[in-house]
């Protein structure tokens, strides 16, 4: 089931868990963009059993911002089709929400932990740019060091019993010739958001001002020739969760995620 | 998001609803093959709260063998995603097993019906195979007017809770140049079973005779130059879910599927 690392030999050990051991005994306690190249790393949801079910619902109906890669057993921490995970103590650092306020940002969530607890791994992002990177697609948010813009849209998601709202885009600009690329090598990593949502006319998903975004930095000032290219975002289901007011809830801390053994490469349907 | 009807004026009723009806009113009792040409038909699994928390799981583990198109609150026996849809009636023919044992075949489940019960549709090959033919890719088995051959496989799925067992596939003889093209097409089907699973070589996946298939009917004699291409099959779930022995468990009569107002060539992903 695991991916073995490119260009290692069998019984090689990834980079990514060493990198996840780094997490779970806490010498890595900050961000984990660049730890493990070429490895999976996944956004968190932990919720109560009671709330899981319809969070499994909303997550099938609403695939391209809810991309499930991972999803325990009720109660087990573990996940072993994502590697020799323990999820109490594999993150650098987790937000915990009581009501859908953060009220801990713990290293683990050891004391956090009961056997009513179901976890959710989702796809994220930087799993699909890499292909874009290696495909030489110039995406600026990237060659400025800066966070991708994320925008709120109209576009309702699919609800499930308490779970509803809008869906939150990612955005980045190119060129018509590389927005199309993008749209076919985007479209076989359907586990990481897959194909775009939109391109071209923000105003046509309740976008107002595509400079200001409301998450993450604003883009440069649009070039002549550059269209902007909408990715269902992972910003969603937080969104959606913490808005539902759900007596616990636990993540990453954005930027703080789970490092997996799988490898992006071998995420692609295609 | 309900699709329209091809070369239809906006507001236009979808054959799928007249068919549709027709099972609810008992006009339509046996199969459903052929009914509402370009429609999604799907498989229908019902089964307690307590077991669908396990069984989104082992569907979200197995996606080629269980590709989940709609999945209904708990207690609610509607589908909108999929259309006007009421699970107790709009079903041909349904199969009721207590104990993993087939105790009534009826043609609605008004009375076993409880608040309890949580409906999995799932997506078929009849979905995929329309785009094969409409790409001029013969298949045997609807030319001969036979059922496709499926065969129990020694690929173990990915277990969750009380669900673990071994992949049901269906195979279709072709010549290389239509395997390719037929897994490229596929490709573009992830929810109604993907890409094939096995190409070639039976014995890899544990068929010790191609000529005798588990379930379905057998193949013609293979010509030379042909290769035979395994999909994961819908049978998988049935197969898993009845040797868990729930309690109570509501599936379709096999090939008295759930018509759906979803297009057949709008499940594609690219």
């Amino acid at each position: 089931m695991l991916d073995r690392p490119a260009n290692s030999g069998v019984g090689a050990v990834p980079s990514s868990v060493a990198a996840r051991l780094a997490c779970r005994n806490g010498e890595t306690a900050g961000h984990t963009a660049g730890h493990a190249p070429g490895y999976v790393q996944g956004n968190l949801c932990i919720l109560p059993k009671a709330f899981a079910m319809d969070f499994a619902a909303f997550c099938q109906r609403n695939p391209k911002p809810c991309p499930v890669i991972g999803m325990s057993a009720v109660g087990d921490p573990t996940l072993p089709d994502l590697g020799d995970i323990d999820i109490r103590t594999d993150i650098p650092r987790y937000r915990v929400f009581r009501n859908g306020e953060c009220v801990d940002e713990p290293t683990d969530i050891l004391r956090y932990w009961t056997d009513d607890l179901v976890t959710f791994v989702l796809g994220c992002s930087f799993s699909f740019e890499q292909p874009l990177i290696e495909e030489g697609i110039p995406l600026y948010h990237i060659g400025r060091d800066t966070v991708v813009s994320m925008y709120r849209t109209s576009i309702d998601c699919v609800p499930a019993g308490p779970f509803h709202g809008k869906m939150v885009v990612s955005m980045r600009m190119m060129t018509p010739a590389d927005a199309i690329r993008a749209i076919q090598i985007t479209s076989r990593f359907p586990s990481v958001h897959g194909a775009p949502v939109h391109i071209g006319l923000p105003e046509a998903i309740g976008i107002e001002d595509i400079m200001k975004p409301d998450y993450g930095d604003p883009p440069p000032v649009v070039e002549k020739g550059l269209l902007p290219v909408f990715w269902a975002c992972g910003v969603t289901p937080q969104s959606v969760v913490l808005n539902a007011r759900p007596p616990l809830c636990i993540t990453h801390k954005p930027g703080s995620m789970l490092i997996t053994d799988r490898l992006n490469n071998r995420l692609a349907a295609l």
